[in-house]
């Protein structure tokens, strides 16, 4: 079996982004990468509508976080993509969004490269375009925001969030934080400390262009109170600037709301 | 003919994102747009690989920029749309990377919202994710780069690059300017007075994730002087910051390298 093995071709790593939610929004490279994997692993970002789509008999393995257990350590992620391809398995790496942004895709690149895997990287259109497009919200328009930038919200435990909060309170440019949720009250509260207005609009969307989306939209100062009247189950994107205000004008003049509960409480 | 037209069925249009290039980067919804399509209206960011895709008989429409031939005016294509989805027809309009970053779908948006025209958002991979993936660089990695963001290089006749230098200057956050070749010493220049470093490694992409993808590597302090040695084709986007020295790494361990050439001329 040893001598079989170590003559056995190695197999090839896909890091593929699932997109946002909607089955509809993978890619047509994702799809093919998904038709050809002996083994999808993946994590909890990925919904259940995408995985239903992997044929019957290919080996399913869900690494990710969910309440009540613990995730399967990065570490421990690397190293199964590694054994696989070396057994000859074509594995696909499922990932939520786009595995290069915020999705530690580098990280299981970083280590298939260093084992001298081959790797293809398959990206995935990532929850802030996702959720622009399902409100109809630019990321970028002409006179209003002349840029966007992703931050991420999350911490590592007990350590403050490391933001440059002066550069990010920039009124022309989108600002969207992935998961932000739990230290919203902290981003709001550094972001107007630094002069971005109180009143600028916020979109918050959860599920994002899946059948379970929810959003609210609020002005910044008054997001962490509107929030604690929803209940939000899933990861939280927030999209901050004047283009939330495109959205609210748009779902103003539109049969279909875009936000189902706009909360203008301030 | 006028009662008739009146009688008809107002249309429908998509705005749709083609991605980067290569015709495999579209969605499964894009894909299905396009297939539902009457008539396609698609400027010059979309191969032509892309348009092999559209049936026989469905009208296609150039409105692009093209070397000696003068644009069509947005608010051409604005109305446009509008006069076609009026006359009962499913328009596609399709554009190069994601309508909502720097595409002025939002622009074709508001004038669709404001004649009540119905229509949907397809979000697209755009240039920034295309040809990191494709390069095996990270637009964020923890530890090296925290965040992402997207500007545009691109002035209007005569007026100034109007960008906050001091916090695009950001060692910790990718700095993707799209459109950026004619004004690259420009924005080297500014960035560089604000501190961003001169060895900041920068990738430089010319038709990424298609066929005649070029890319040069280089030191930001270097860029303008090594751009001198190259002919690009096409729209140059640039990814700076540490990310793509991670890009130079991969490719210094792989058969196929990264880099076409590796212009380090520091």
């Amino acid at each position: 079996m040893v001598s079989a093995e170590r003559s056995m071709a190695v197999g090839k790593v896909y890091l593929v982004g699932a997109g946002p939610g909607d089955p509809e929004l993978l890619t047509l490279k994702a799809v093919r990468a998904i038709g050809e994997a002996d083994v999808v692993v993946y994590d909890r970002l990925v919904p259940s509508s995408i995985l239903a789509t992997i044929a019957d008999g290919v080996l399913q393995i869900n690494v990710g976080k969910q309440a009540a257990h613990h995730p399967v350590p990065q570490e421990e992620i690397n190293e199964m993509l590694v054994r696989l391809a070396r057994a000859g398995r074509t594995v696909v790496r499922l990932k939520g969004g786009d595995p290069f942004i915020f999705g530690r895709g580098s990280e299981e690149a970083a280590e298939l490269d260093q084992a001298g895997i081959p790797y293809e990287v398959v990206p995935g259109i990532t929850a802030a375009q996702g959720c622009a497009a399902a409100a109809r919200m630019p990321l970028t328009h002409r006179g209003v925001a002349s840029g966007v930038r992703y931050v991420t919200g999350h911490r590592k435990a007990n350590e403050p969030l490391d933001l440059d909060w002066k550069s990010l309170a920039d009124p022309d440019t989108t600002l969207v934080v992935y998961m932000g949720l739990a230290n919203i009250a902290e981003i709001v509260r550094n972001l107007t400390a630094q002069g971005l207005p109180g009143t600028t609009p916020v979109l918050a969307v959860c599920q994002g262009t899946t059948a379970q989306e929810s959003r609210i939209c609020a002005p910044l100062e008054a997001l962490p109170v509107a929030l604690k009247d929803v209940s939000f189950s899933g990861p939280v994107l927030f999209i901050i600037g004047k283009v939330a205000g495109i959205a609210l004008e748009r779902s103003a003049r539109s049969d279909a709301a875009i936000c189902e509960a706009i909360s203008v409480v301030a």
